[in-house]
């Protein structure tokens, strides 16, 4: 069975038909920061608002991640409303080899020599790069700076980036607010299986006891149905599949199709309605049980029949599917295929399914995920430290400004920093959060700890702003600043 | 005239006949830490001295710089002598595309494909990535540690390294001693000047104002003399030269040949006779004057037969040298060839010559810097904030346990941290010190000054040690510890 290496990252719509405005701008950037050994460059995308930002303030930066950035820019609210507040000037960059940004246009995936350089490194250097250039941008003869303070955001894989620029350039973004950032779902550092265990924890909690059972015992009795070809072809005919499961390698890419679908219902369990990749209601893993749930079975078909209507919550909320495409990605904006090369390379995330999870057994392999690496991308990953080379694992105690927080019903929660590092690296839970609930815009059915995050992270930014203003602008300027509500 | 790229690093051999002992040792290193495109390994060459280590014990890490690391291992004599004391293993890496280790043999300096990989981000992920693998190797079952302590030590550019591998890669090692590591002189940090403005002013000081003169005047003397065949023909004769001096480029060479050697005088004021490329006594600038000094002339040949004499101790000391070859590399060992592709890349120092310093002008001129560049090696600087961006120039007062040392008698002294930047980050002068005179070995001639460095350094090791150890390890090993002398 393939492993299961789940997209981090899914985002909502904030509101339908609202839509946040930005001018949609392009830096000429080197391919390669860290070697000399070709001199190109291409076109990165970023998205620009200046709507709100006035001479001396910060710089709102998002650290993109593995998607197109309009999309992110859409679902990062917070981000707005707090620019809104501070005067500050919003910048939502593309990370290289997602969206519009491909170096090397429809050969940018072909083969290693190009993909290559997709990397989390890389991508921080278009960042430092980007900010670079924007200062030069922004300061301008009425300003008091030589440079701005800029403050890093990311939610999921961005929030990792926002959180590793802030350690490894710290003269480019003054603080990082990394919402849902995983930095320690690395090897040696979360066991495999802690992940599962929490999507199987939060479906049992807001779902039930017997939703859980439910999805538990239907892998078995998946296999054993579909051993037979009518038992393959009810199957199909049960989740609406739009093409009939005919082989074992079928089957397979139809149990992952369902396990992954579990773990983004717990992903994006947000209060309220969301138009998604496909549209769900508030609280969808509570409704998801309590649909799998009313219907009663005594049987392996009526247990089918159970989770099919529960899957229907996440497929069909709407009633206009026509039929289920088990082969498509999830989302056309997410770069799956990206983000696998990443998780092939330098993003390796240990993942297992245990008994104590509701998925089916799968161990960790590493050989095995080595083989599968090279047969999809002719590349093996060096080996799994990689990253805890790259960014240091656990020992962070010398970083600063760094707000991490993490949902604890998201179950990316499993490899965030959920205890303070020091005095400088601060986390904050929100036992009803889901994946970086506290980056998308308020909303009235926020619970108060999503709400809470967000004050957080703004008394944050505020105390580091203070400092820096108190450290870089003239005295008399300085004081003025004292009188506005933010300083 | 070509600009002055003058090499960071001359070192004299300890005392003659002394060796210190190593293993040579060999490391599977990935050529590219950063991206994908690759997965070519080479042989990274290191050197082991364990015959002091103890158990739980530090690792002493020499960053190697630009040159065969055997020599560097040679002539750091503090770190053996430290390592004795402190029960420590000593670590001398060799920095790629130098010395041994040239990761595409013969044809590592062939074109920017190969050579673009040598890069000081390159080659400080093969630190962090080496020093893992001692970590796996050096701690065992007999260790209370999970990671040994690791202090990293360079002289000049290994100085740089040492000091950006304390602030990029903090997991991996505890603190850096930098010395005489000009990590400011770079683009709008240090003014282009400054450099040779010190090597006139030690040359003022240690020498006399008349040397200074002598050298000042010359090179328009030079060049008028040189303005004949007969001319080119007796200045050739005067300074010994291999091969007489035919065209406007051969003098251009001549004349950067002087210009290198003051420069090379001055770095090594050390006060004990050394033997160097050449050998020299102690206090070699003093006695350079001197014997220049002792010249009188009242016209231009005499001027130039001053010089010559003051020359001749750097050049024929010992009396052997039959004649001067200004076309060779001062010495084999160092890789000049790749110090000015990395000057062309990433460690782009900007220099220039004004009224102010015994030198002929010249200005800074980027464009042409580039031009030249792109002849000698196909590739041109990005743009001169390459290193700011990947190393953040003067905004380092977010780094800790880094330990910068400079001598006021070298011209690096310049592009120095001359100021302690926090409670952290630690600056000592040596007022009579000159370029790394504290990583030598002791010796009874050494300046009060250059033995309170090694004293500093000393010190500020035994405090980053002892509050690791005290984090790290169990109470009752840390308590048996305090009773040694060293914590």
């Amino acid at each position: 069975m393939k492993h299961l290496i789940i997209l981090l990252l899914l985002f909502a719509t904030a509101v339908q038909g609202e839509e946040y405005g930005f001018v949609t701008k392009y830096i000429d950037m080197p391919l390669d920061h860290f070697s000399f050994t070709t001199n190109t460059t291409f076109k990165l995308r970023y998205l620009v608002n200046d709507s709100y930002f006035s001479n001396d303030q910060p710089i709102f930066f998002y650290t993109g991640n593995e998607g197109d950035i309009s999309m992110f820019a859409q679902n990062t609210g917070f981000l707005f409303e707090l620019a809104e507040k501070m005067g500050a000037l919003i910048i939502f960059a593309e990370h290289r080899f997602y969206g519009e940004t491909l170096p090397f246009g429809n050969e940018s995936y072909s083969s290693p020599k190009t993909l290559g350089y997709l990397s989390s490194q890389q991508a921080l250097a278009d960042y430092v790069y980007l900010i670079d250039n924007l200062q030069k941008k922004y300061v301008n003869e009425l300003s008091s700076l030589r440079k701005l303070p800029v403050i890093s955001f990311g939610g999921s894989y961005g929030g990792m980036l926002a959180a590793w620029l802030r350690i490894k350039y710290p003269y480019s973004v003054l603080g990082a607010i990394a919402s849902s950032a995983p930095i320690w779902q690395f090897q040696g550092i979360t066991p495999c299986q802690n992940f599962n265990k929490i999507v199987t924890d939060v479906i049992g909690a807001l779902g039930s006891a017997t939703c859980v059972e439910t999805i538990k015992k239907s892998w078995s009795i998946f296999r054993k149905i579909a051993s037979t070809d009518i038992g393959k072809q009810n199957i199909s005919k049960t989740f609406d599949l739009c093409t009939s499961l005919k082989s074992d390698d079928d089957l397979n890419t139809f149990l992952n199709w369902l396990s992954e679908m579990y773990t983004m219902i717990v992903e994006v369990n947000y209060p309220y309605p969301n138009s998604f990749l496909v549209p769900l209601p508030g609280n969808p893993v509570r409704e998801f049980c309590s649909r799998m749930d009313s219907v009663n079975y005594n049987n392996d078909d009526g247990l089918i029949k159970a989770l099919s209507t529960g899957v229907q919550l996440f497929t069909n909320y709407t009633g206009t599917t026509k039929c289920n495409n088990i082969g498509q990605t999830a989302s056309p904006s997410l770069g799956e295929l990206g983000w696998d090369f990443q998780a092939c390379t330098d993003m390796i995330m240990p993942m297992c399914s245990t008994d104590e999870d509701l998925f089916e057994n799968a161990a960790w392999n590493f050989t095995e995920y080595s083989d599968d690496c090279y047969k999809q991308f002719g590349v093996r990953p060096r080996n799994e430290e990689v990253p805890i080379l790259e960014f240091g694992g656990t020992e962070i105690e010398t970083a600063s400004n760094i707000v991490f927080s993490n949902g604890l019903l998201d179950p990316w929660s499993s490899g965030g920093v959920i205890a303070n590092v020091s005095a400088q690296v601060w986390s904050i839970l929100m036992p009803n959060g889901a994946h970086h609930s506290d980056l998308r815009s308020a909303n009235e059915l926020d619970a108060d700890d999503v709400k809470s995050a967000r004050l957080f992270h703004e008394k944050h930014i505020q105390k580091w702003l203070d400092k820096f203003y108190f450290r870089n602008l003239p005295l008399d300027i300085y004081t003025a600043r004292l009188k506005s509500k933010y300083i």
